[in-house]
C-alpha cells in the first residue's frame, strides 16, 4: 500500500489534501511539525502535545546524537518511549545543524567533521552513519546527511554543495533499509534555479519516500523564498509528500500550502512565544506591552486553548513581565494551537474548494508587522553565524 | 459553625487531624501549603495542582502588590479568578518579606517605610493597609503585618520586635471586617523561650482564626527550631489550627505533626526540584548525576505522579542537563507529589493511632545527607542579607 495518498486536487494550483501513513499513525496533510530538537518540544509534555492537536513531531539526530547519545536513547527502548511520544516522528539529519551551529572542521565527499557546539569534541558524520543513527532512534521519517550552505553562499559554493548533497542522498538511499522506516530526498540548490533543478532532478531520480525542500528560509527575502518554491514544486513527484523544511510562521504556512506543499516544520511559533509574541487574528501581539496589565479578555477570545480558555491576558502579562516559568508553557501551549487550528481551516478550505478566499480573507487580517518582518529579515539574512547559541528549537 | 475542628487526637502528644473551613472549601489537617508568592506555584497550572492533590496555595500580598498592583487583580475579579484557582488561598501579609527581600527604610510603631527590590521605588505598609491589600485580593485566610528580624538578632532587638508584632496584631484584628475571610495571628520571639512565651500570650489574648509560628526556620540549628516549636505550640488554643510558617521538607514536616503542627508552607519542595534535587523515600537524589543517564525506571518507582507514571529517569536527567525548561515542571509535579502523598499517609497513621511508627520509619528511610544538611545550614543561618535575589518562592 502507498503510505501517501492525494485525496483533494484542486484545478487551478498545486493546492491539495492528502494522508500520509506512517508505522505510528496516519497524517492528514497539510500539517505542521512542531520542533522538539532535544526529544522535548520546549516546555511541553506528549500530554500537551495531543490536547494542542499536534499530530507529528519533529526532533533532531544532531542535537539526540550529543545529548543524551543515541546508546542512552536506544537503552530506554527507542526515542518515541524516551519521549514519551506515541505518534510520528520526524527526525531531521543533522546536516543543516552540523553546518550552522557545530564548528565545522572539514568536509570531503566522504564525510564531514564537525566539533559539537557543547564541548567542542570532533565528531564525523557519514550519509551511512547517519541513516544508522536514526534507524536506532527509530523515527518514522527520516532524512538524509545533506550540505547546507548559508544563504549568501556564491553559485560555485552552492553547485559544489548540490553535487555532494546528491552523491549522499544515493548512498543514503542505498544504505537505509528499516522496514516502515520513511526517508524522504531533500533538495537543495540555493537561490540558484538552474541549480534547484539540477538537485531535483537527481534527487528525485533516486526515488525516495517524499520530497523536502532545504536551505530556504535563512533570512533570504520572502519573495526570493517564494520564486524558489514556485519553481521547485512542480518538479517533484506529485504523488508523494513535499516538505518545506524551516517555514512554519501562520502567513507562511497559509503562503506555502498555495504551492503545494504538504509539510511545515519551523521553530518560530514555539521561538516567539517564549519571547511573549502571541499570534492572534490581527497578528501577532507583544504580551509584555503594558496595554495588556488589567485585559480581562484572554489573548484571542476565538481560540479555545487552555491558555485562552482558563487565563485573562492580564495573567499572562503578569507571568512575562515576572519572568515566570509558566509563562512560556502557557504562550507556547497558545501559539501552536493557534497554528493547528489554522492548519485545520486551511483543510477545510481546501476540501470546500474555497481555499483562495480563505488565504485572500487570513492575510488581510493578519497583519505582518513591518517591525516584524524587519526584525526576522536582520537578524538572520545579516548573520551567516547562527552559531553563537545554542539553538535547539 | 467553627471553622476548625478536631478530628482525632493522640493520647499522649500533641499529634492530630482536623478539619478547615474556609470560602472557597474545607482543608484537612495536617496540609501542605506550596508557596506561590506571585500568584503561580513555579511552572504549574491550577489543573496540575489539582491533580497533584493540592488543597490550598500560599500567595504572598509584597508580591502581588510591587507586581501586578492589587487594582489589576481586583479588576480581573480577585486573585481566585486571576490564577485560576477555586480552591482555598492563604495570603502572607508581606512582612517577612519586606524585612528580607525589600530593602528596609525605616520602621516605627505606625508604619513600615522600604524600598522595592525590583524598581527601588518607596512603598509604605501600615497593619491597616495590608489587611486593606489582602481584602481586596480576597484570600481565605490572612496575616497580619509582623515584624520579622533576622534569626541572629539580639535579645534586646527581638523583644522590641514582639512588642510592635503584637500591637501591629491589635490593630489588623479590629480593622479586619470582611465576612468569610480568617484572620490568622504570628508569634515571634526569634530563638528566646521568654520572648516567645510573651508573644504567644499577648498574640492569644486578641483572638485569632488560628495561630502561626513565625520566624523560625531561617537556618538556625534544627534542634534549636523543633525546641521552640515544642515549647510554643501549648501556649497556643487546642481549638484553633496552629501553622507553622516556611517549613516543609519531607522530614520536617513528619517531624512538625509529631509537636502538633496542622498547617506547613514552604518553597524547599519546588525549589530544590527545579535544582533537579528529587525527593524519593531514601532521601533526595540529585537527577544530574551520570548514574542516571541509562536508567530506565522512574525517579521514584512508588510514586505516582505524572512524570513518574510517564518519563524514565534518563528523559528527566537528559533534560536537566539541556536546561530544558521542561525539567523544572516535571520534577515539581514530583516533589510537590511527593509531599502530598508524604502528607496523606501521616494522616492515615494518624488516624489508625501508628503515627510514631511512622514517624520512625520514614525517617530511618528517609536520609538527610551531611551534604544537604550542611548547605541548606550554611546557606541561610550564616546570611542575614536574603535580599539579594528576588527569591519569590
Amino acid at each position: 500500500m502507498a503510505h501517501f495518498r492525494v485525496t483533494k486536487t484542486c484545478k487551478a494550483s498545486e493546492v491539495r489534501l492528502g494522508e500520509l501513513t506512517t508505522a505510528h499513525g496516519v497524517v492528514v496533510t497539510p500539517v505542521f511539525l512542531p520542533v522538539g530538537s532535544r526529544g522535548t518540544v520546549k516546555t511541553l509534555t506528549p500530554d500537551d502535545l495531543r490536547e494542542i492537536g499536534i499530530s507529528i513531531v519533529l526532533a533532531n539526530t544532531y542535537h539526540l546524537y550529543l545529548r543524551p547519545g543515541v546508546d542512552a536513547i536506544e537503552r530506554s527502548g527507542g526515542l518515541h518511549k524516551f519521549m514519551a511520544w506515541d505518534g510520528p516522528i520526524l527526525t531531521d539529519s543533522g546536516g543543516y545543524q552540523v553546518f550552522s551551529l557545530a564548528r565545522l572542521c572539514r568536509i570531503n565527499d566522504d564525510a564531514v567533521v564537525f566539533r559539537s557546539h557543547i564541548d567542542g569534541s570532533e565528531h564525523r558524520f557519514t550519509p551511512e552513519a547517519v541513516i544508522g543513527l536514526q534507524e536506532r532512534l527509530g523515527a518514522d521519517i527520516i532524512m538524509p546527511l545533506d550540505e547546507c550552505p548559508p544563504s549568501n553562499a556564491d553559485m560555485a559554493k552552492v553547485a559544489e554543495a548540490v553535487q555532494r548533497t546528491s552523491r549522499w542522498a544515493e548512498r543514503s538511499r542505498v544504505y537505509s533499509k528499516k522496514p516502515g522506516q520513511l526517508l524522504f530526498g531533500i533538495v537543495q540548490g540555493g537561490l540558484y534555479p538552474q541549480l534547484r533543478q539540477r538537485s531535483a532532478r537527481e534527487i528525485v531520480s533516486l526515488g525516495f519516500d517524499g520530497y523536502a525542500i532545504g536551505g530556504l528560509s535563512l533570512g533570504e527575502p520572502k519573495e526570493v523564498m517564494w520564486s524558489i518554491v514556485g519553481e521547485t514544486v512542480p518538479l517533484l513527484p506529485p504523488d508523494k509528500p513535499r516538505y518545506l523544511m524551516g517555514v512554519g510562521s501562520p502567513e507562511d504556512i497559509v503562503e506555502g500550502v498555495s504551492y503545494g506543499i504538504d509539510l511545515f516544520d519551523s521553530a518560530l511559533p514555539t521561538r516567539v512565544a517564549r519571547n511573549g509574541a502571541l499570534f492572534t487574528p490581527y497578528g501577532r501581539q507583544n504580551i509584555r506591552k503594558a496595554v495588556f496589565r488589567g485585559s480581562e479578555s484572554p489573548i484571542d477570545a476565538e481560540c479555545d486553548c487552555y491558555t485562552c480558555r482558563t487565563f485573562s491576558a492580564a495573567y499572562i502579562h503578569h507571568l512575562f513581565r515576572c519572568d515566570e516559568l509558566l509563562a512560556y508553557r502557557l504562550a507556547t501551549i497558545h501559539n501552536l494551537r493557534f497554528i493547528v487550528r489554522l492548519v485545520a481551516k486551511v483543510r477545510e478550505a481546501i476540501k470546500d474548494g474555497t481555499f483562495e478566499v480563505f488565504k485572500a480573507e487570513f492575510l488581510a487580517r493578519y497583519k505582518v508587522t513591518d517591525e516584524v518582518a524587519r526584525i526576522t529579515q536582520k537578524r538572520k539574512w545579516l548573520s551567516s553565524d547562527r552559531g553563537a547559541c545554542d539553538d535547539s528549537d
